[in-house]
């Protein structure tokens, strides 16, 4: 359950910074890399083997995006870092997938590193993968884990010349980028609020024990996902406020947008969390008071009678001088003053409206 | 129920940014489009049918409202953006109602986003519109879901000439059109206030479980009304700190004013959060006290009853040689021993105050 | 009980902002004037009918105190704020009660709003009445709901011409009386000390639910003097910090001296509330330990009388062959056994620390 | 309960500021005036009858510590004030002991207040008192309500020339006293880590009703703590900036040492604090547990009862036809019946684990 | 238990400042000096026996890193800070245990204060060791209370030229120092994740108050970790702004990389805490449900022999005239009786949920 918050690492301990080692499961078989390069006029897409048929997009004037999918061979990260002058630190937290988001800025390029949420539907909750983005000059590098199909709609739309994406340059890709991200989040989000609905008809319907297990799991997933977003912020603040010369002016209105996406992620994991820790209140006063009522209720029929059963007792005693007992009217009179005597007692009960 | 905090904004998910959808319920049938243009000396008030009908007033100096009532018709909205020149990215906020209040700079004119609260009596919660205004020079665009009559009274002081709106510009305007929207929290909050006190007295007289359920549910109204009156202040302390050209001089004393107001309403809603809290502490540690009173009073009752059937059982036993049982007095002295014992148990009691 | 909170303020929504409408109790019956005029030498007091004849002081070298008593009367407001040319929006909060304390900065005078506390016995309660202070060049103007007489004292020192006050000018007269307003706040805190350590005394000898109310009564107290507290400390900082030209440097150590004492009364106020709360820690754990005693006692008689009850049932059965019924020790062995049975359990709980 | 955290300051209500009012115990009988005057050759040590023999060091070149211990007479610290030109505010603070600690600047001299903490072994708790110190260029003058011993450590090293002091200037001497008082600090901190360590060992071995009343007598001993330690971090803080020339260069080292004794304590407070609400949790909940644990075998006895209780009680009907009494093996396998329901019972709550 | 939190420095108390005391455990036997000189072409390792053997590294051009292990030995630290030119306060802090991780800058030389952890299987808990750094221009002087193996990487690093190690100045050897430090919290973190885990298993399966003790015994290991890793973020990030001429260009990107690992440190740290509290909430809940549960039925069982109790008393009373006794169905019907009304109350707890 710790896993996902906070991998084996130990195996990098003592070993000199900068050294490549893949930290994280290996989700996907085989290192795929794309190549799109585009600009106003022409478009390209392939799929490359070999690394090295990335090196001659390095100077051209358009637009060139390669996508890295799979980082546990980390020759491949090693040579593109090589060719495209990356710093040994920024490889290793490519390969390195328990960073958190963040953005640093290495003068001619710009590091970003974000998580990409999914929903794991068999085992209840949120998966995070690690993407990371390199944007320099006319060009944007990316590294998925797995790389689902977060990225398709950027894509089609390169491809489409939809929108304003071909025009502008590699900036605008690279916010194109964090933005599909972003809005996958929505999505999660809405998972997460109906998880919170159906829990919330169960609390009022039928609270359980394993509806309190619901709610902690849910607590924890916010947690986890606390985790992810909030460092987000700051990242994308950072790239708004625009003190990086490779983000161009037209680029930081579509930022500060992105910036308001993630303050909108932000705001809903806080009220979910509130909602969530409000229903934890709910479900434990409920529950005990449901508790209550039942004790209260069993304690009631037990304490109307036992006065009853010591007034039997009392005619149950074997003295020979009981006057009462050899009376014709004893036995029904008896009957009648125990029917008072429980009557008088249910009507104290309601009057006090304990019952 | 959650519905309120988290809209469907997935079908959103991988379209280019500023594309214009819909988010939120259809509130109004048709879109209506009202133009109010006024300086000192004349005034005009038109309802029109075509929003290029609004197109001539872009120029003229006097000051002109165009408000449109009705986000549905995203062409109505296109439109109107591409005539006034406005960010497709602010077209797109206007129409998606689960933005955040917000206010953004886009040099020749402002993006105001803000909530417009009513209080929905028959489902018992707060209800949020999205209004959103554009300031620019001499002109003020609002954009409204559904339109209450919430800017009735600015139209009124408009036609009547009361007050300075008719001798100043549209920084007025905009203002006084927020000003109408947080004059109306504190009805909001009035309501909600009534509704702690209903609760109190509830609580001091017979708290029961739905009392228990309606302090919830005031907590989550409470947590819905954070999430749309916080922003808000950050919103007016930026216009206050007059940074815009658009904002003049003299209409900066009148959004410090506003800004107080949020600032009214922030601190009340933050009492009323500690009030209804510690109302919830009341509710279980009372109802807690009430459940023990009960329970002492039945076990109390039951620990006097056992003893003494335990008597009473004793000469229930069916041995030949009891010789208490022949005894003439065996039976009025049992009696009396049993009132004897009972006695000393209720006097003990009560020394110890238990009873 | 919320009223304290938030006052009827519906009634002005959609009016003109500046409108002139008393918001609050009405808590005198005629507005009082009063005029203090002095400077090193001369010293004049009178209290005048007509607001006009305050006019004649607007441009003495003195310094002159006007003292308006009541708020009801909104002309009288009215014609001040002309005559003394302060801004509408200042009149209106003046008005208006329900303001939280703060300073506004008009250039040519300051506007402070204060709240005096008074403590109701009968309602046993803290309650709040607002000044409002002008402070122009020579000239301080104060507005009182009720006027008690928290102001004496500077009076007292102006007439008897004690102190700095009569060598210096307005700047330190404003001091004066928002010095003795928080020398004031110091009573309330002594007033709710006596009643935490009289509640603490109850709490260790008597606790009753009657405890548990007092405590919340306390503890909500102390939300309302927060709120009056909290906002009053910026306004101190913001006046010590000196930015407007109408305090003098020699003022300043004495702001500074406020401002320790607002720090002081907040600071009480911080402590008194942890206080409050832990008492609560302390009631419900020592009424839920003292309730656990209780049943536990109850319940362990129940435990020590059923399984005696269950012997003597035994021999209360109707069986023809029963040995032991026609046995001479029969009786007298069972009452043994029983003893022995008694006996062993006490011991056994006793070992077990349960009584 | 509460006298240390708010003194009697009402009788000061309404008094010019600057007036001297001793506020705080009288904690000694005679006001001691001990003058130390050195430099690196020469060294004076006197105790003075008459606070007039302290002006003719005011102006020597050596360096002068002036300590006047005992604050109730105010006429002693009104001449001291006078001839060393200290500001009347200043002097009201020094007599009023309910200080915070404080700095403050007043151009040629500082002034600091700071809080000197004592063990109450009997009353079992902290003790604070008050000293101010007035460091002026040449002079220092400490003003003490008792003066325990805590400063003879720093008289003991300007006696016997030990370390720099003797060479270096007010400032440090200054140092040297602040100094002496925070390093008591620790003694007191050692003493509350005994005292949480001996509950923690009662917690665990036999925790009592005392056990939860000793836990929060310390918690409340925390929140004296603090009010006392927190804001001496900012005062020496603000002397280590060394924005006053009377602090030089080489003193501020001295300074940076202080603050990080002081971070420390600060940081020890809060763990403590830390530490002792989990006390808290631990006490409530293994009381609970032991309270639920009781009970539930209370309970379980009880149960297994009620039904055997039951059998003998079908047996003791007096029906004339039950075939059963009239066999001889009816007692027996009654008796039999009995103890294989009592043993399913028990059987049947051990698999459910409840014994 | 608090040992941790609080060493014995009382006896420090009143001595000057400057002063060597060795406060904390002693560690190691002897005091081991290793000295190791490297620049790109040559390297020297040796362990000297007197202190004065380093001197003559002083002012070699080369990269100096002298490291001494165990500080009982004040004599030591003393001649080392005398060569080097150390303040006496530097040395007091490096002989001194208690220190928070620290920066200090005294100009011409850094002086950093960390923590080493490791974890103590055997107490199952987290124990630290100070190491101080002094970084100075080509020199390093490391002081370590028992020097564990952490630096053995480095050594092996600089012995086998691996990296940039030998390349570079003494500015990335203090940086490799601090890495391998702060490496090897990741190490604590794994364990305490797996313990985190391991008590979640316990938690579902077999809850029990060694369960709660273990929770509490965790959190307490987080207040303990806490302590150590907060003030070490401001260290190094301190480190990282570069303010320092002794920190190079190139080492401050490797410094960022600290920093961030840092930052995953606390972010780790932070998230347990809540998981732990979160597990000490599900084990409060699920114990309590789980006795609730248990009351429920054992309540239950005796609530529906009450009253067949009840009636079985009814006919073992003893009155001659009760006509049901001499019927031959009395005995068959009353038993049929007793079935329905038990059955009754099953199928209605059943109905009411309650069984």
């Amino acid at each position: 359950m710790t896993a996902r918050f906070i991998k084996k690492t130990s195996e990098k301990t003592g070993l000199v910074p900068g050294t490549l080692i893949h930290i994280g499961e290996r989700k996907t078989d085989e290192v795929k890399i794309t190549i799109i390069d585009y600009d106003e006029n022409q478009y390209e897409e392939r799929e490359v083997k070999e690394v090295e048929e990335c090196y001659k997009y390095k100077d051209k004037p358009s637009v060139t995006w390669i996508n890295i999918n799979g980082l546990h061979d980390v020759n491949v990260i090693e040579k593109v870092g090589k060719h495209f002058d990356l710093h040994p630190l920024l490889l290793e937290d490519v390969v390195n997938t328990t960073q958190r988001p963040k953005l640093e800025d290495y003068g001619n390029y710009l590091f970003i590193v974000l998580k990409m949420l999914s929903y794991n539907e068999e085992e209840n909750r949120i998966e995070a993968e690690q993407i990371s983005l390199v944007l320099s000059s006319g060009i944007v590098i990316s590294f998925q884990e797995n790389g689902g199909d977060v990225f398709n709609s950027v894509r089609e739309r390169i491809r489409k010349t939809k929108g304003r994406i071909r025009k502008v340059g590699a900036d605008y890709l690279a916010y194109a980028l964090m933005d599909a991200i972003v809005d996958n989040y929505f999505i999660i989000l809405e998972k997460i609020g109906e998880q919170i609905e159906d829990l919330e008809q169960e609390l009022v319907s039928n609270p359980s024990e394993k509806t309190l297990y619901a709610i902690h799991v849910l607590k924890r997933e916010m947690i986890f996902l606390r985790k992810s977003v909030w460092p987000l912020r700051e990242v994308v603040s950072a790239l708004e406020r625009g003190e990086s010369p490779l983000i161009h002016e037209s680029t930081i209105t579509y930022l500060r947008d992105l910036y308001d996406h993630t303050i909108q992620v932000i705001d809903t994991v806080e009220t979910f969390r509130d909602m969530v820790s409000g229903m934890l209140d709910i479900y434990l006063s409920s529950i005990g008071n449901r508790m209550n009522e039942i004790m209260k209720v069993l304690t009631m029929i037990a304490t109307i009678f036992i006065p009853l059963t010591f007034i039997v007792g009392i005619y149950g005693m074997n003295f020979e001088y009981m006057p009462e007992l050899g009376k014709k009217w004893g036995y029904p009179s008896v009957l009648l003053l125990m029917l008072i005597v429980g009557c008088i007692m249910v009507i104290y009960f309601r009057r006090k409206r304990w019952l």
